[in-house]
């Protein structure tokens, strides 16, 4: 077994598995995404979900409000389904290919991680009784962002004869639409209008443009079948369809090369054509073995900046690198684009972005990527405008309020008490940042840009908070947790608040003393009052405490409520949210997610241990999980609290909920940030990494499910590699500077190496 | 002056006045309300809503949710403009007859609340010239509920010649519609759909399906045009156009009367048409005059069983008298229907009922015509079930709850926090039950009906409710405040529930002793074990008390927040609600109306007089009185306080709402609740009148702005009169049985009269 390679063999044709490798093989890059159909397509009747996505390139649809209250968005961004490029259907001597038909000898599904592709095996026996090998290769090119190509291979076993291909280029696409389900887009209009079809030798073009965000793009498609006898070049309404013949030969394979350029108008201007068709161009000059050979140079260096590697388990280790190679698929590359919930692999979220982004995937490119980390960040101070404009319509004067969830910067989220009430993804934005910061030392980005986004999410908490009794407090929010909404001094709100107001000060007080405070202070008009009021509104920050039972209560009346009856509740009414009106789990002690827990696990100095551990017990108990973000948190809390065993079990969980679609709507896209939750699950939560003013700590830990686990990271200018074995860890300087660390609270130089035995047993005496 | 006519001298062509005197004027019965819009019409370019609508006559439309969560309506009902047949427009001499043309010399709109009608006069001059009286009298009788007549006369005062009538009866109508203003309704498509128009002799006849709700109805219209030369009927793809022309003479009225009929499948079963043509020809038997007659005999009894008489204020009378007209006007009087927020007078709120209905306008009608007050509750029994249902959709396996609001029984509200989430409305619901209960001492209906709702609203409240540390709590609902949404243990709301549970348990022991307990307990299975539990949480029912303040917290973090800004709010910015983000307002001490002040008002015994004092003090500094529902209770409560200056001018306040069009949208219909507001202002208020479980309640008072006020009201089978003058308060035994009662806190037993003194300066010691 090869732990860089996803194989799946054997053909279902159960519905909801189709879908879900539609995912799961899904093709990406970045900048475009293309969903893993069959390119010869399906049967009426079986639902496929036929994508192709440019992240941050969206429609503006039309979001109706049953009761338009002040200030609520009665529209909304949605990724589009740009055009489909995937198509391309084979008839085999007569015969049309297809898995619904015939008999499948042997199928197999392929992601090669390390060569960046994904590859289709079928060995197939006609209605007819000719048997035909297919192989179909695919990649979203890392060389050059709007290439896909699809490389089909076709060898008669036991006849020779006749193939004929029929490569699609259409814009007659629409989106996914699932009017039940509200995790799911429900627009039903045409989005893609197209305005030319042309072809030119053996290139098609299509622009078109995108019926109310004003965005428009072009797809250009050439195709390489070095062998046709006949090429044929037809144009339909809304499509160009290329069609070849080959004299295809028993044992001999016949080939055909697809490639797709993909451009909008946010990336290259007004006249996407002219660039698509020089990108073409200049794709097709290459033979695709060199584009091939290019996405694998990309990749060992991606690999090797992670440089994770578990020894003794060969399926985990695929899990956790299928997990970092869709965070590298996913991950926008550009200053408008972020990490869409579901990446580039589906439509569920309308490809939005949400503090998913901060919270679950900028760890680990900070840690090992820190220009993407860096243009992730980016993203959100170019839509700084639209956070201060959206803290307007939220009432405050001053600040701003990150979206909660968006593509441009405005607020798309259609159910505010889940939706904008969701203020900590100010707190998110911010703690990105320091993390950031705190790894790259990359003061100059702070001065340029980043302190302008923790200044005015500063303000913004001193608009919304207010003082009462002696304490800082934030009423009216929702934390996390979407079980519970429009709390007060909810725990992971104030904490974040509180965190946010802190570095606020901090930051204005290193600029200062570098002298480069000139810059964010002309912008903002920031002054030395308004820090002193953050930092006591900081330190007088209401974080509650019960003290009955010793926990951080998840919000004020939080412990007042009953307890969710779990033992009468049926499995089948699992998400929650899909069976019981808001109003109702709201007015029970019942977690979607991880709340109190991660404010725990980021902010771990806020508590002393014996909190967060009887919280820990507290908050689990009542934890559905019904969200994709919950088990990675809780498994790192597990694992910092000394429980290996549950640790493991959540990092289990965690790591296969797409891979063995445990959520069942994996079909809809991937679960991205909880890849960046597994990541964590090693590193933060094994390895017990954390990142503070002061320096990095570790408490390295070996559950009894792994063996050897090894990862790298950069630190300023230096990069570090632990590896972690049953009963020691090493921490090795691969690269620049000596760096000082803590590990299980002793403090070490590392110049070369350190060798430090495993803790085995945490201290439980506080319990 | 005349204080049962409301006159308004002279014409504005100002926007907001022309669509506010279309509701002041309109002319209903319960059943048929006709908006009081000019019949000859009127220019491009003016707005007027040209209504006529059925009480409970609905369409169904969607409602799309921007994020359809679980349980979330995504249809409503509404209240359907079903057609024209006020249209009538007149040619004089060959000049089209309009306001907006030509010289008015006078112009006078008049409501006659002792006739039941509604006249307009206009002395106008032609542009050529010649000068014309024209009067237009309307009215929806009362003898025959879907009759509604308009007679005009004409006559030419400077010349002879031509006239023309063109009177219209049309089924292409469509129901006004304003997106941006979230009390107005916002379905734009066509809801009558007409099925067939046809002509028999002098009647015109068209029948008509509701695009989605199923329902039918037919309009038959009659013209009688004793004088006509001329007649012609004309028919259009949806309408008929009766023309007569009349040789008229200088200084002689020309007469054309226009009978209508409306009848709907809800009343009518499935040929509507019949009945209309039916009851048409009935109509048309009798002179207009006779129908005149009948209309003043019906409003004889009404007055005299209110027999509400103010001396010395002539215009007050009349706003008082205005107001209990309209409630008349607006309440339903058959099984299907109650009183919609604005009644038949125009569309605001789409026709929906409230709990307006119980706890504004039943006490009314339980004290003056308690068929009809039986009648209202009537409609909820009918609509327990569908209350049953809602509780299900809510999450509660038990008991019912009625919608917030709703025409069939089916929660219409689009929005939860200050929809669905009110569930005070059960409460609502039972105490205008006990109230009724205690003024007819209507044993029968309560065994037979109304326990049924009073057992399954108890049981609600078991449901939704819990105990913790010692009390029954209710967590995340709304009070009837709306600008603090979603709270934990709303003081009216646990008022509510107290006083539901306590009266379940109650009407239980009643009807056991009367034997009369077995109906319900078979269609119930109400247990003892059940009754035991409700009194138990009656008795431990949460009514939160703030030490420190000495009041009642309207909720439990209520007075943690701040308080609202108001002195840096614009008066611009009110209602807060069309100009901030629910969401902000939540955040802030600042409430829409009255609540904890409205529970004060009802249940007095649950705080005592120093509490409640106190609390109106805090509250009435933090009530913007956005909503119509507000002042009035204010007014009541400043009076049982012996606040007797504030008490007026909140009297005056809810007395002009309308009349003066303070809140700018009286346009969009009347509000009703007001009025009974305004009528409890009087009797409530400046009488002190509180009907408890061990009997009658005064406390008499006479503010400055009043010398002499008067009223009657029915208790069992006696017929009381009080009249309150500057220094004495006189109670009258009419018709009937002695009765004991208490004034000022003392016991009377009234036979036939008693005369107490009033007592000036109420004890200010507590305070």
């Amino acid at each position: 077994m090869n732990s860089y390679v996803l194989k799946k063999e054997g053909f279902s044709c159960d519905q909801e598995e189709l879908l879900a490798n539609e995912s799961l093989f899904h093709t990406a890059n970045g900048y475009l995404g293309v969903r893993g159909c069959f390119e010869e397509g399906y049967p009426e009747g079986i639902k496929s979900i036929r994508g192709e996505y440019i992240n941050a390139f969206y429609d503006i649809v039309p979001m109706p409000q049953a009761e338009a209250l002040y200030g609520f968005p009665t529209q909304k961004q949605v990724i589009v389904n740009t055009c489909d490029t995937q198509s391309i259907s084979i008839e085999l001597d007569g015969e049309p290919f297809s898995l619904f038909n015939g008999t499948i000898l042997s199928f197999s599904r392929e992601l090669d991680m390390k060569r960046g592709w994904s590859v289709r095996r079928v060995l197939w026996v006609s209605p007819k009784g000719k048997t035909t090998e297919l192989t179909f290769v695919r990649m979203a090119s890392f060389d050059m962002l709007p290439l896909f190509t699809i490389q089909v291979l076709v060898e008669p076993k036991d006849w020779s004869g006749l193939v004929r291909f029929s490569s699609l280029h259409s814009g007659e696409v629409s989106n996914y639409s699932n009017p039940d389900d509200p995790r799911v887009g429900d627009a039903t209009h045409r989005m893609v209008l197209t305005d030319r079809i042309y072809s030119d030798s053996s290139i098609s073009v299509i622009t078109a443009h995108i019926a109310s965000s004003g965005l428009n793009f072009a797809s250009a498609v050439g195709v390489s079948c070095p062998e046709a006898i006949e090429a044929e070049c037809q144009k339909e309404p809304e499509a160009i369809v290329s069609q070849y013949a080959v004299n295809a030969l028993a044992g001999k394979p016949s080939e055909l090369i697809k490639y797709a350029v993909h451009c909008d108008s946010r990336r290259y201007g007004d006249d996407p054509a002219r660039s698509a068709v020089e990108l073409l161009k200049k794709a097709l000059q290459s033979p695709v073995e060199e584009w091939y050979q290019r996405q694998a140079g990309y990749l060992e260096k991606f690999w090797n900046s992670a440089g994770l590697e578990i020894e003794g388990d060969e399926s985990l280790a695929l899990s956790l690198h299928f997990g970092l190679f869709q965070l590298l698929q996913a991950v926008g590359k550009d200053a408008c684009s972020s990490i869409a919930a579901k990446g580039l692999s589906g439509e569920g979220y309308e490809g939005h972005y949400f503090w998913d982004t901060e919270m679950y995937v900028v760890p680990f490119f900070s840690l090992t990527m820190p220009e993407i980390a860096k243009n992730l960040i980016n993203y959100r101070y170019e839509t700084l405008p639209q956070a201060q404009q959206h803290a307007r319509i939220m009432g405050h004067q001053r600040g701003a309020l990150y979206a909660w969830r968006t593509i441009q910067g405005e607020e798309c989220s259609g159910y505010y008490p889940s939706g904008s009430a969701q203020y900590h993804i100010n707190g998110d934005v911010v703690f990105a940042i320091v993390q950031y910061y705190l790894v790259s030392k990359d003061i100059s980005f702070i001065a340029e840009k980043a302190a302008e986004i923790v200044f005015e999410t500063a303000r913004l908490w001193m608009d919304v908070g207010s003082w009462h009794d002696g304490s800082f407090r934030i009423n009216c929010v929702t934390g996390p947790d979407e079980y519970t909404c429009l709390v007060n001094n909810n725990y992971y709100t104030n904490a974040g608040a509180k965190y946010n107001l802190a570095w606020a000060a901090k930051f204005y007080h290193i600029l200062e003393d570098s002298q480069m405070l000139r810059l964010v202070q002309e912008k903002t008009g920031i002054t030395k009052d308004e820090i002193d009021a953050f930092e006591k509104a900081a330190d007088g920050m209401l974080l509650l405490f019960d003290e009955e039972r010793g926990i951080n209560p998840q919000d004020d009346t939080f412990l007042e409520k009953e307890i969710w009856d779990f033992a009468n509740t049926p499995k089948s009414h699992y998400p929650l949210l899909l069976h019981y009106h808001p109003l109702y789990i709201n007015r029970f002690q019942v977690c979607k997610q991880a709340d109190t827990v991660l404010a725990h696990f980021i902010h771990e100095d806020y508590q002393t241990e014996a909190v967060m551990r009887r919280s820990y017990d507290y908050y689990e108990k009542i934890t559905t999980h019904d969200s994709s973000l919950s088990s990675c948190i809780f498994g790192i809390m597990a694992a910092r609290l000394g429980e290996q065993e549950k640790a493991f079990h959540y990092f289990s969980e965690s790591l296969n909920m797409d891979l063995d679609n445990t959520h069942h709507n994996t079909g809809d896209g991937l679960h991205i940030a909880n890849f960046g939750g597994t990541y964590m699950g090693l590193v933060y939560g094994f390895a017990g990494l954390r990142i503070k003013d002061d320096g990095l700590y570790f408490r390295p830990s070996m559950p009894d499910g792994l063996t050897t686990y090894r990862f790298r990271f950069r630190y300023g200018k230096s990069l570090v590699e632990v590896s972690v074995k049953k009963s020691r860890a090493v921490f090795r300087m691969l690269e620049g500077e000596a760096i000082s660390l803590q590990v299980y609270g002793k403090a070490y130089v590392l110049e070369d190496e350190i060798e430090v035995q495993l803790y085995r047993g945490i201290d439980n005496s506080e319990r």
